[in-house]
């Protein structure tokens, strides 16, 4: 395996993001923030590319625990950006009544969209506030993605919530690297070494997947292995959420 | 310019749905209809290849006028497929009484941000009925895409809203070659000629584009031409939308 160097890879990542930002004249960045590890690198990594004042970090909870707000808040005051809070929950509530209409629809039946709709009702507040504040602050926003390697290679996110953004900078990094990349940058640790989970369903993400994110870097990695049966789940994951990279799509008869 | 033969592309669209449902052990399909020709068609494809009783269309006004439902309905009543209605009208008055705690915004700078948020909402609304209805009435429903290849083409949809689908069967027709395999499939005519609209400005898609998608199709045809003013504005508008097709993407150094 390949020895990773924190250092470097955070210097080419904010210079990758500069490089961007200049050619397509763009300004700030609109960035989730959860309180976990993946916002706080890429808000710290926007942060130190950009500069706090064009940084706008966006909380968004929704009938959910206080920590993650505060936690979200060490990671703007450690940063210096401009943390702002959209609460989600009444328009998640709204949308619940309207659907009250089609019918009385059991727990069970409602619980996999419940858990979708949150990612996709805060992936449309950062692209709502991201064209908002263009305009009330003549600057450019991009909405930053927040995924690592490791979620992207089984489809851990949600179609159309989290995978829609403009930018991405951790697509590339396995879980342990993107904390050493972290380190590097100073994201407070609290948020740092947090136990990831998707704030809905009181299960971290590795108890819900039934292996770990190491797992999946060692099985991506050819020179190590993972035991069968680990494999196995992995490659499941992988191969069902397959369709959430590629649409099909009918081609016209070229004859 | 090849001949366009709308019986073989109609039967061929039909077979492609047919085989990739029966590859992914898939039933059934969730379609927004807007009351145009794109939803129409679309609907009367999914319904010949996999049964009206697997079809569900969904309305989903949100502020808008009557006519769009009922000429939704006209589809469904023609094609014999279950319609709902979502109205979204409520979730979106919700959204923006959140963000008045964020500020007073002039309509000119939400303006923006108002007309991709309806999109955006009615994606999740569409997601949120499919996993429903799949848990309800134990079938697998997908979204099904309406883009056709001149909107594709220079990215007049919007990005998290009506590119987010699984499914998308009109990506390489023009709007004229939409419009034959509608007449094929007997969509209504009132909807199969209706002049296309974003539901939301009062202006037709093409008065906002200021091109028509028929100069599209001559532009993207080699051996047709359009005049240079049309095609600096089409070309414009291509490049202008790229991003919303391959995100920005850091790739860890190699060295």
């Amino acid at each position: 395996m390949m020895k990773f160097n924190a250092k470097t890879e955070t210097e080419n990542i904010i210079e990758f993001i500069r490089d961007y930002y200049k050619k397509n004249k763009l300004d700030g960045a609109i960035i989730g923030i959860s309180g976990g590890k993946d916002s706080g690198v890429v808000a710290g990594l926007f942060t130190e590319a950009l500069g706090k004042e064009n940084i706008i970090g966006v909380t968004m909870p929704c009938h959910t625990v206080a920590t993650a707000k505060s936690d979200a808040k060490l990671v703007s005051d450690y940063y210096g950006f401009k943390l702002v809070n959209f609460d989600i929950g009444n328009v998640f509530d709204t949308f619940k009544e309207e659907l009250a209409n089609l019918g009385n629809f059991s727990k069970e039946e409602t619980e996999n969209s419940d858990i979708n709709l949150k990612p996709r009702l805060r992936m449309a507040t950062l692209y709502y506030l991201a064209a908002l504040y263009s305009a009330v602050n003549k600057k450019k926003y991009l909405v930053a993605g927040t995924s690592n390697k490791g979620e992207l290679y089984v489809g851990y996110f949600t179609k159309g919530g989290d995978s829609v953004h403009d930018i991405s900078v951790l697509a590339d990094f396995f879980v342990d690297e993107v904390i050493q990349i972290g380190e590097y940058i100073k994201v407070p640790e609290k948020v740092l070494y947090k136990t990831p989970n998707d704030d809905l369903s009181n299960l971290s993400d590795e108890d819900k997947l039934g292996f770990t994110y190491d797992d999946v870097k060692r099985y991506c990695d050819d020179e190590v292995n993972v035991d069968e049966k680990t494999a196995a789940k992995i490659k499941k994951m992988h191969d069902a959420n397959l369709h959430k990279f590629n649409i099909p799509t009918y081609r016209r008869n070229k004859n």
